[in-house]
């Protein structure tokens, strides 16, 4: 249920880049989040009221600098990432497979720099390319959505062992 | 359809361990393996004919000393491990959500201690619980389903960006 909360707040991310409010943070896709703490996967199937904004396979992952505040709920250090590595993918024979990028979520603990969103920078990068951010006000495309979050630190993703 | 034919040879393992043919190899499960590379991300739904036996979400992990050979699809060098974290999930309005460990499939490259079995050792921990290993025969429950992939050195997993 926490992860199709965490759904709809990335949803509109989507839904919401017409909005145009507030500058983008200036956050960039970290490099090396695939050898990151893997948090978690979600599979948003056609099922999904959300799948033709957010279908595929999400892997979050996490910096070494929030893993122990993971496996507590929370709050996160200054420093922390999280990243979801969304892709496309294919069923076969009743397995679903893998298929390429279709996005990168960043998520960035700055409690100072952020202090109007919770101390997150939030960004949401098309096909996981630098040159296609696609928040312009993480305040009304993130935020808001992240809001009911708050006791763990505006998180939706928790430790699975 | 790689991925599935992976799906098979794992089946294979978990179908096949009343066979007591030879003893087990001494692998033991890896610590840090969700700090790995990860390298990719499969679903065995319902409609699965494999879902009794491999139902889950199936993330792959390759450690550092195997990284840059999956990006070339291959030989491994001598100490590449590859852990499958198998997990079970839960459906919610058409979105799949990771649930607690089914079972952790590591595969381990030592050429010289593997070689009847193509320079790799196998091993299914139940749980991921280092003391149910479920291989006993790792020829007639592993190496014959991953032989065809002899010109991946073996294995079925292909990198994607």
């Amino acid at each position: 249920m926490r992860q199709v909360k965490l759904l709809s707040a990335t949803l509109a991310v989507l839904a919401m880049t017409s909005i145009v409010a507030k500058p983008a943070d200036d956050i960039t896709p970290p490099s090396g989040y695939r050898s990151w703490f893997h948090v978690n996967t979600m599979v948003v199937d056609k099922a999904s009221p959300l799948f033709a904004s957010l279908g595929g396979m999400h892997n979050v992952h996490v910096n070494t600098v929030g893993e122990a505040a993971l496996k507590t709920g929370g709050p996160y250090p200054d420093g922390t990432i999280f990243v979801t590595d969304l892709h496309d993918f294919s069923v076969s024979d009743g397995s679903y497979v893998m298929g390429p990028r279709k996005a990168l979520a960043v998520m960035v603990k700055d409690a100072q720099k952020y202090a109007t969103t919770g101390g997150w920078g939030f960004q949401l990068f098309a096909g996981g390319d630098p040159k296609k951010p696609m928040v312009t006000d993480a305040t009304k495309q993130c935020f808001e959505c992240h809001m009911p979050q708050k006791t763990q630190d505006y998180v939706y993703s928790t430790y699975i062992e």
